[in-house]
């Protein structure tokens, strides 16, 4: 069984910590009953505060209408060790199944949306859709996080980035330079 | 001296490959004579065809109004091996330096736009501003990307990823999952 790591709640204005990386992520959403969880990589934080991130989500996706309608999701953040489960996500439909059971996740209770966070995630955070603007020339999504919660520990772990055609690189390994930073661009 | 790789042609269909990972990159630009550098982690694939990349550039920056008014740049990719730069390109402005003399970087020749690439990055993305709709309201621009080169090998370089708060996590070691995708999945 997938470990569940405890979480504690993360100040929403600094999710920059765990998207700026460029993870891919797991997004979940519920609509009329039915969870249904895909993944992303084609996502940019664009705010602190509000905390905005924009999505592209694929209108082909079976999420795209269940987003859309619900207008909120989670974005939940996998560690290295959830790969084989990732790449199940993406190659799989939640026309046909249900991706919750089939991959043995465990569907959280949110604090401020009805879509469910992934228990076994490192991070999770709920979105309500901020600005439709750019939804039907681009499929970009710009959401708000109005709640983040994190594990305490690893404090970097292992994320997946993907580059296409398979394959992912992982990063985790990190370079502290705060010495070489001016104190305004610190925080 | 900063090595300079020697690199060749990509196809713009595939940037994905560098930027959907989600590094900091190095933002070139060049208006009415003046060419500038800054540092950008806030940024998302949006297309393949047209390469689009949607990028925020605040209007803080010195480089915001040399690319608003050129409506050009360069997103070039700097590996691990340049992080004091990176960081010190970060903190510092065009507005009171020659960043590329100040930094000992070489400004190439770009084929498509006046914006000068960065010789010594891994590669490079030549960008004409695609479309400007949430510029004013988000500082967001979607580029499309026109032309592409890149260093031949190493294939997965390390690169950075910015956290905030003075702190890079480094990506490189690849994971191969072919196997695991959908045909139609892969190209």
């Amino acid at each position: 069984m997938t470990p569940r790591p405890a979480k504690a709640d993360f100040p929403v204005s600094q999710v920059r910590r765990y998207l700026e990386p460029g993870p891919i992520v797991l997004v979940s959403s519920r609509w009329r009953g039915q969870a249904n969880i895909m993944t992303m990589g084609w996502h940019t934080m664009m705010e602190f505060t509000p905390a905005l991130v924009g999505c592209v989500i694929s209108s082909a996706n079976h999420s795209f209408r269940m987003i859309r309608d619900s207008g909120e999701c989670v974005i939940n953040l996998p560690t290295a060790a959830l790969t084989d489960i990732v790449v199940g996500i993406g190659n799989t439909t939640g026309a046909e199944i249900d991706k919750f059971a089939h991959f043995g996740l465990t569907a959280g209770k949110a604090e401020a949306v009805g879509a469910p966070p992934i228990a076994e995630c490192h991070a999770h955070f709920e979105c309500r859709l901020y600005d439709d603007a750019l939804v039907e020339k681009y499929n970009f999504f710009i959401f708000e996080v109005v709640k983040a919660r994190a594990a305490r520990t690893p404090k970097h772990p292992e994320t997946l980035h993907y580059t296409g055609d398979g394959v992912f690189v992982v990063a985790g390994k990190a370079i502290d330079r705060r010495k070489l930073f001016r104190p305004d661009m610190l925080k």
